[in-house]
């Protein structure tokens, strides 16, 4: 049976083309994948052109939006929504979206069920580490408020992903962020989840301890546990950092004639750093704790990023994630 | 009557000598100032040669360390602990230490009085942003657990220090950190704290509402809140992405004699960034909300630190600033 991915094309700053155009690729790639693009069928048939044939196409042209509460979404016959349903009623394997990442995430917990032993799904992003190694950061906005239990369980939820994202059975080393190192410091909830993590036994991770931020940056954890409002505002200062340098530099290398031509002599390294912390090569994040794959592009996804969201889908089903994921927390909870 | 700081010079990364030669060149530009120094009797009388009449000195050789809880630093009778002593005597008017900051938060919380109206005092230290601008940033790590009348106080204490620093009477934007700007986004707390900042009728600043990381480093407001731990998150973030972006730069340049011969063509813009971005020269970080002017200089300080840490002292006590918080909390609790 063919692997089935809904994709709702209309949630993203750049207009549909980009990801239907992502999808086109994709499928004449993966010619044993099914995709189920909801959107403005208009745009999309027009766009598709001969892989009208190969791609299911649902009409819905009603962008999500919050404006009062998160609640709102359930409200909206938005693309958003009716592509959770293609999932809901079990359609489709896993599902794509660029969309409000709020509408996502209140979508995913309401319209997808969780596995066994989880609590909440958690906002997983794959982050470039200043080594070259990448790590993933959960919860990164899913959840303001957090229960040492939910740490536990993304801890052991983060591990299966971390290898097989990287073909890999090395234990991940897993750090909680935290505003020091001490095991005093921080608040109620993030000691007792430091508590239990530490004495927690297993051979899915190694647990360090609390960490900061330099100690995530320099790539030293592939797994950093946060709740999700200091894992958002981790990630997003780390992110609006570094582009903020490379403005400051580009200011730098444009000032005269000598600066602009030793910036071609760095053009080629200073691109390949570029490249190496563009958000469109780590791909998009993963919502984990559900028992479908859910990815959420970047808003500002351009044909790459959709590819390459739409490859780490593919890595996702291919590698059986959620049976692994199934048998795993079952065998915990045994 | 002479100004007088207390000055615990024993806890620094770098030993004492920096931090005694820094009180050396206050000193001698500023001789209608007293330092008091805490620290090794025997290493500051030695450094201090002919400065021995103008500056007294209290020997302390303990350091102050915590091990299970901060309350550890009331038990230990520390050099810190001594400065506080000092000051709460009131034979001091101000008190500097490159120390622990959980160290030093604590002491100021429980030997220093806290002016009127204000709840808990928060640590603010000076952040330079993208834009030429430096703003405020409290609270960053002394207060983890938060009511949102906090935020309102803060947000009154940091528009009289702005105002100051700058020597400014523009009234300062306002931001509050949160994981996005939209007004249901974040935890109960910080919904009540926008609420109440948004209803607050005053002259003294501008509140914006909730913003993210990337519009506090832009330099869009001169005011950031936070609660203690997103604060410390955000800067440790912003501190460590910038420093890593920089050695990923040196690798880059560093790579052959070409790119080594664009470094040095681009080496004037890059070191004016660097500076910018150099905790040495915005100085230390002030502990405000209490009735004497409190500074914490970085652990690892030179003596350039030192000096502008003592400036950063000396410009608050020339400019009155206790006592201009104390009229202005209490013209507005009247």
């Amino acid at each position: 049976m063919k692997k089935r991915i809904v994709f709702d094309v209309l949630n993203n700053d750049n207009g549909q083309i980009k990801a239907i155009q992502a999808a086109k690729k994709f499928i004449s790639e993966n010619p044993d994948y099914q995709l189920i693009l909801v959107g403005d069928a208009n745009v999309i048939n027009k766009e598709l052109g001969e892989f009208k044939n190969n791609i299911e196409v649902v009409d819905n042209n009603f962008i999500v939006s919050i404006k009062e509460s998160p609640r709102d979404v359930l409200r909206q016959k938005s693309s958003m929504s009716e592509a959770f349903e293609i999932l809901a009623e079990d359609k489709a394997d896993a599902i794509l979206s660029s969309g409000d990442s709020g509408a996502y995430i209140t979508l995913s917990s309401l319209k997808v069920k969780r596995l066994n032993g989880i609590s909440r799904p958690a906002f997983m992003p794959i982050v470039p580490s200043l080594s070259l190694k990448n790590f993933l950061l959960l919860d990164c906005g899913a959840n303001i408020n957090i229960k040492e239990e939910f740490f536990l369980e993304w801890a052991k939820v983060a591990s299966v992903y971390y290898k097989l994202i990287n073909n890999s059975d090395e234990t991940p080393k897993i750090g909680l962020l935290n505003l020091g190192t001490e095991d005093y410091k921080g608040d109620e909830v993030h000691k007792a989840a430091n508590n239990l993590l530490k004495n927690y036994e297993t051979d899915q991770f190694n647990y360090y301890g609390f960490i900061e931020p330099g100690q995530a940056i320099s790539g030293d954890f592939q797994i950093v546990l946060a709740d999700g409002y200091g894992g958002n505002i981790f990630l997003k200062t780390m992110e609006n950092t570094f582009s903020g340098f490379g403005k400051l530099l580009k200011n730098i290398i444009y000032k005269n004639l000598f600066t602009k031509i030793s910036g071609l002599w760095l053009k080629p390294g200073l691109r390949k750093m570029k490249n190496r912390y563009d958000y469109r090569n780590t791909g998009g994040a993963y919502i984990v704790g559900l028992n479908k794959v859910v990815v959420k592009a970047h808003g500002g996804s351009d044909e790459i990023a959709f590819y390459n969201a739409l490859n780490q889908v593919k890595k996702a089903l291919e590698n059986d994630v959620i049976n692994k994921l199934q048998q795993n927390l079952g065998q915990d909870n045994e």
